[in-house]
């Protein structure tokens, strides 16, 4: 007989749990123990009936799975969401939203990032990983909102209007990196944007950083045709191999977008122990390109989904975004075989835990990690019958089927109703924000 | 002074009017008057204030818009939605929904209809166009349910398990027709099935009671390349120039999918009049192509937008298919600017509406139409601030947003709650239904 946990803080009950861990994928009626923020037990709900906890949740009869990971997102754009959209790329960027972005400071990221909190976690996600400016902010937007978070200030060779001179940026980074080393949710990476915008010092410097701090190292990746025809016409290499002969491939770097990539580029990536994060709904709306999904993921990588900044999306859905992933490749290959619904879940769960370096603290319903689930009301017309749960979760859920959230322990959300956050506040800030953009 | 109109039912008030009607687009905080099952006038919210009516609804700042129109659908595959995904075609159909099928029957037809229906309804659409087997009961389940409904039996050239031989195919759907001549909500429409499982004495025959009824005539289209290269052996012609060449192809023709088209047939069609019903989602996950939206848009034909049914979907929110409508046809071209939101919401309203011939009935709020209208709640974090509300709606708004919905001047759903289905009901009768299909 397992001696019972003696202080079990909360238990969540009654649902199906989907643990996106091999060795105990599912359990139909089960039910999941959770004591100082771990995951200590897992089992049939019966197992934790007379079981004592501090508090209980009840899951009706839904799915309990880990909660989602967006693994690239520019949390503060929720500010510019819908202004402008169906543009060519320039005239996107350059004539709104640079003079949108023009009206950020700390205080705007803040609350930009806090209303992209409260989106995230009622579309059942519970960790993400940001690139933008003020990140000090965002740090703090999603300790507030008890999210866990990789930050990363982004760098480039021009002056920034957080920082200013890029050594001012290292600085911060580092800084950043100290001050957030020991938090259990909030992470810091280093993130120089791109290799179009980064020069061969700054991306030495940056993977030094990563080197010596242990901590990601993220960076856009061959997001666009032009951007790679640049760096050949420029340079002779593709950015991946740009990448590679400044020294700055390694297990540690997430290159995010990948979508104009050669055979080379992936054998390269995948020599190196490189993580991807996949953005299909951006990459389609801005026009892009379809990045090579179902090669990088026969060549052995492993590959998280983003959402991108909700500028180019225009939402921070993960459940939308899986729908997405899962038939875009099946389309583009004339193939329905590819990157099924089992494939995606990974990739939105432990895959993305993995490309983050936090395989070890979420992404999958294993005892030992942080306590990061979610449960999925499958009371919906659109959710019954159910003959398969991936199957459902991937092409017919949403994220407004997410009931509860709970992250390192903590429930977030219960029945719809955020815990952490007052909506009422963050839009009132958010709506200031707004009227300044709108004024521009 | 304009006379109030003397018996007005309902006033739907303080919201955003998004009319899809070019002669007055937008009313920022306005109202829609409702009698007798029509809209009557549509203005300012302060006109409406102190105006009599036996029932108002709040829109609370919302967007009132026309209710969405579905294409192509067959409702009814609710009972299997998720069975089976990621499989070849062949392996899908023959292994998995075929046999699934042998168990539907009338009744089962009629409570999957229902279920389809109910999911809907809560995601803003108001008016969908079916074929399948067993069609009077989606009629019934259409009118129990008062949703607007274009229904037809299918037809083909094998024993249909519901009518048997052809002959009686024609006659089900003449009698169809006839029962259902002056209903209010559901009308109906001669289905061919396709090209390639219809000979031309079928199409024909079905182009004849199209002609001679005036109803609409709706058949499946180039779907797959392997039906293309099938009719190209067999006939030395498109499916598209074999419609034309068994005079099929008039203005009152639906043609479904149109994934591969060339130049010809696009003239074709064009010439003709034939409208297009476009179901991205579906053609993205069973691999079948990317139909030519823009070209079929620049030539000038009317494209309408459906899900198909759910078993390929698998859901039948049209807030998802114009999301993914606008952003595959980017990716697709590599041209961001092509198919943009303003398009789209033509294709899930007006457009939709002129493509089931029901232009002066419904799929725009226009003095004289049907009162078929929802609200979209926009006091939700992800549709937060709005710049543009074109934008959001295809963008960023999910089904889940819409939180009341009229339809022929009857409100079937108020604040999130359903008026006209008992889901419980309805849920333990698609539950028995697949407890059949899982024990096959």
């Amino acid at each position: 007989m397992t001696k019972p946990h003696p202080s079990v803080e909360l238990i969540v009950t009654n649902g199906t749990i989907l643990t996106m861990d091999p060795a105990q994928p599912r359990i139909e009626d089960g039910a999941v123990a959770i004591s100082e923020g771990r995951i200590v037990e897992i089992g049939p709900a019966a197992v934790f009936a007379g079981r004592p906890a501090a508090r209980r949740i009840d899951a009706r009869g839904g799915i309990v799975m880990p909660g989602l990971v967006n693994c690239h997102t520019h949390a503060a754009m929720t500010c510019f969401r819908g202004i402008a959209d169906d543009l060519p790329l320039e005239t996107w960027l350059n004539e709104h939203i640079f003079p949108a972005e023009a009206e950020l400071d700390a205080d705007a990221v803040y609350w930009g990032t806090l209303l992209a909190c409260a989106e995230m976690i009622r579309s059942g996600t519970t960790c993400f990983c940001d690139m933008y400016l003020f990140e000090e902010s965002v740090a703090r937007a999603a300790k507030d909102a008890c999210m866990r978070a990789v930050v990363g200030e982004v760098l480039y060779d021009f002056p920034s209007p957080n920082y200013g001179p890029i050594e001012e940026g290292f600085a911060y980074t580092r800084q950043m990196a100290a001050r957030w080393k020991d938090d259990p949710l909030v992470s810091v990476a280093v993130e120089p944007h791109s290799p179009y915008l980064c020069g061969p010092s700054l991306l030495e410097e940056a993977a030094r950083i990563s080197s010596e701090a242990g901590i990601p190292l993220i960076v856009h990746v061959a997001e666009t045709r032009a951007e790679v025809e640049r760096s050949l016409g420029e340079r002779g290499l593709t950015p991946v191999q740009y990448l590679a002969e400044v020294g700055a491939l390694s297990e540690r770097l997430l290159a995010c977008h990948c979508v104009w990539l050669d055979e080379r580029d992936i054998e390269l990536l995948y020599q190196f122990g490189v993580k991807v994060a996949h953005n299909p709904e951006s990459n389609m709306k801005l026009a892009s390109g379809i990045a090579p999904v179902p090669e990088m993921l026969d060549a052995g990588i492993c590959v998280g989904l983003g959402t991108d900044g909700c500028a180019s999306n225009n939402d921070l859905d993960l459940f939308g975004e899986m729908d997405t992933a899962a038939k875009l490749h099946k389309v583009n290959t004339l193939d329905p075989t590819v990157v099924d619904a089992e494939q995606v879940l990974k990739m939105a769960t432990c895959n993305g835990a993995r490309a983050l370096g936090l395989s070890a603290v979420t992404g999958s319903l294993t005892p030992g990690k942080r306590a990061d689930l979610i449960v999925v009301d499958t009371d919906r017309p659109h959710l019954t019958p159910m003959y398969n749960p991936v199957s459902h979760l991937v092409y017919a859920a949403r994220g407004s089927d997410v009931s509860t959230v709970v992250i390192d322990g903590k429930p977030v959300m219960e029945d719809r109703r955020l815990l952490t956050l007052d909506l009422e506040e963050i839009r009132n800030a958010v709506s200031a924000i707004a009227r300044r953009v709108r004024r521009r």
